[in-house]
């Protein structure tokens, strides 16, 4: 099943549906508890769809995908390069990328995004998948020149705009073997399975929940592989997932002050 | 003024309330926005008190204190080590602190919090004490064995219950020159005045605007004096910041599985 949020008929009120057959039947409720169609019906094409959910929080891990199957180590490292990106960060399908005019270097990343559907803590590894409501596409967009050199990513993850999520979030997935693929302006610059990913998905969750007390709506960007690269204004970014969709961004350099110096 | 949260007469129902003169005022609404009083009142003492807000975001600035005011860099480092907390992490005054089994080193950190009140994006410095809301005190546990060497915090900071806020929000407090005291078992360990802060916090949150969108309920945890210690099962932790008041939290060590090795 694949659930959207989505404008439409020029009316701002954001509402949410399910996607089928080329059209979005609306719906009403909490879709990770109980919900209900309303009977409102809209073509696909004739609405504007927006960020499939607004996270509680975003969780993104480092370095997690080997380019080829030979490089996978040996061992996982004892701790796992997770990071947040602030909930601020997350914009919708067709929104624009905004690099302040201030930065010079902003990279894509397409991963596979797991939307938690269910409270957990401390989940076994065989159990995770009854956690998981599902998964959309990512653009993890950073700005690595704002990267502390001891490591802290925090401020280049963080600025406005820089979590395109979308379509929609597709509930029933096998993400083992996925194709992901970038094109910037028509040109393939991703494209690899998601078998080359190093801590796989049910595992990081797990980990995770040893960690913090997993909830519905925390979103987990799983990784990007080979071929991430710089973007810059003007640049069309088209994410796609295989068995989910296509998530598709401009960007927009503008006239505006980003961090700078402290 | 000074907000709280809290629940009385046995019933678990989260209330909020104005403290003053030893009472706490109910009041009904959004702190941020409008609210009103509901006209019942509690005695202080017979109320529990719990987290004063359930932050959107928690953000925490690594390495802001000198200890001593020659130690102070000439020059603010070009990126400030930024993190983030999830929002499960919080609980509120006289709540346990748990650390799993399996972890060995926990410390305690003593901070001023502050409450962001106002949507605001590239906030003049002059200009941030009016999106300030107010002030409470955090501390900042973390088990730096989870650290990942390349630098990333963000497990070592992300464990249950280990953001203790409260007791309540002040909202009027000139923050420049307060004492910062944290007891462990009656034994003081951190005992200095946040004039040795190196970014202060008007810098910190008018640079953090230029990066994302601040919103009413982002925290932002302004740094940590000398003297932060390890602490273990059965301690009692007392961080007091002079014109807020006691945060006090017992620290449990439990037989439970924390994240150990991936």
């Amino acid at each position: 099943m694949k659930f959207a949020r989505f404008t439409a008929a020029g009316d701002p009120t954001v509402r949410s549906g399910v996607v089928v057959d080329g059209t979005v039947q609306e719906i009403v409720g909490n879709v990770f508890e109980t919900w209900n169609y309303t009977g409102n019906s809209y073509a696909l094409e004739s609405v504007q769809l927006v960020a499939p959910l607004q996270p509680r929080h975003i969780i993104g891990i480092g370095k997690n995908y080997v380019e080829f199957e030979h490089e996978r180590p040996q061992t996982l490292p004892s701790i796992p390069v997770f990071f947040f990106k602030p909930v601020s960060t997350v914009i919708g399908p067709g929104e624009e990328i905004i690099i302040p005019s201030t930065l010079e270097q902003v990279k894509f990343e397409t991963e596979i995004a797991v939307i938690l559907g269910k409270e957990g803590k401390n989940i076994p590894e065989d159990d995770v998948e009854r956690y998981i409501f599902g998964y959309t596409v990512a653009n993890d967009v950073a700005s690595p020149e704002y990267f502390h050199p001891d490591g802290h990513w925090m401020v280049g993850k963080s600025f406005d705009t820089f979590t395109p999520l979308g379509p929609w979030i597709e509930t029933k997935l096998d993400t083992r073997s996925l194709l992901l693929q970038t094109h910037v302006n028509g040109k393939v610059l991703q494209n690899s399975r998601s078998n080359l990913m190093i801590v796989g998905i049910n595992h990081m969750i797990a980990y995770l929940s040893r960690v913090m007390t997993l909830q519905p709506g925390d979103v987990i960007l799983s990784g990007t592989p080979a071929g991430a690269d710089f973007i810059k204004d003007g640049d069309t970014i088209e994410c796609t997932v295989e068995g989910i969709g296509a998530l598709t961004n401009k960007v927009v350099k503008i006239t505006r002050t980003g961090a700078t110096t402290l």
